[in-house]
């Protein structure tokens, strides 16, 4: 039997739940939650429940959202003739970021992956369709990750994507900028030498 | 501006407040809790304000509890006679796992650290000295880290209570189980030989 008391062992269940944390980071956890000052933790408490009552999937890219449709998408001064295509939610954080990208985004919720039994029509596939037919979209760029369900996705979706008279590109192959020659592996670098630009 | 939702926004800040967890950790686990169901992530929420609200100090040890004193400390088959000191709940659930003491034990809540502003006033050490006067406590063992603060907290603790006639322990130093020799510090490896056993 455990020493800790019920609602404290509660807790640390649940934050073992969470991929990634074990048990004994389960644990470390609660106890700061404990450390908190009240208000903290009730504020901590409300934001899981707010964002499972108040997130749903925006109806134009899927990504989550509080209103009918995300601030990207409902964004005038956006390009909506190109979308790029991504696997999750934290994806579309990543391209904000770069501040590169003007364009609007389409969200999967996942990859193509047989082996992990998701198949395609567990992802938003036909609602990028939809948006195809609909919208006057000139390019899709696929942003699925450098992996073997990342590759097959973009490849499946190229396939259904590129009968419609869209443009269907893929994110450039290359080493990482202030990356180091010596530590690349060698299909990255093999990539690089093909994708190689002129100065 | 952030491209995310206000609702996932305040989940990803309320997870950034936990020490040891930076802005990309607080993302991956605010979206995890959001691909959690929904039962689940309510159980969640519920048990954060389950710890706050139903746990408090135990009343004898001060570990925390949801009773009016702990269940280590209602267990009448434990040995009143010996207290273990550690700093934090967590280090009562350490002791647990060795099924080798059978003792009491009290929680300071902290060590004494003067740069971090902790003085012995903060700690539980009126209730430590309480117990030593009503109980009849034949010792006291110091299991604070062995770190400064844990030694000062320790030597302190063992002036003020030598004076009660009661027996003041120490943690023993020395190799860690399973280590190997030379990997151990030289501190450490000094203490071993200093309390080197008879075989």
């Amino acid at each position: 039997m455990s020493a800790n008391a019920a609602p404290l062992e509660r807790l640390i269940e649940s934050f073992g739940k969470l991929p990634g944390i074990g048990r004994k980071g389960a644990q470390r956890l609660a106890y700061q939650v404990l450390s908190m000052d009240k208000t903290e933790a009730m504020a901590f408490a409300q934001a899981i429940v707010d964002a499972h009552t108040k997130l749903h999937r925006c109806k134009v890219c899927q990504n989550f959202t509080d209103g009918e449709v995300c601030s990207i998408c409902a964004d005038g001064a956006r390009d909506h003739s190109v979308i790029c295509v991504v696997e999750s939610p934290r994806d579309v954080g990543a391209f904000e970021r770069t501040r590169e990208y003007r364009g609007e985004y389409h969200v999967l919720h996942g990859l193509i992956s047989p082996m992990d039994g998701v198949g395609a029509d567990q992802l938003t596939i036909k609602e990028l369709l939809a948006r195809l037919k609909n919208e006057t979209v000139r390019e899709v760029i696929m942003a699925t990750n450098p992996t073997v369900e990342g590759e097959a996705t973009a490849l499946y979706l190229a396939r259904l994507i590129k009968p419609l008279g869209v443009k269907v590109s893929r994110l450039a192959y290359g080493l990482p900028v202030g990356g180091s020659l010596e530590y690349a592996d060698p299909t990255t670098l093999g990539r690089s030498l093909v994708s190689r630009g002129e100065l």
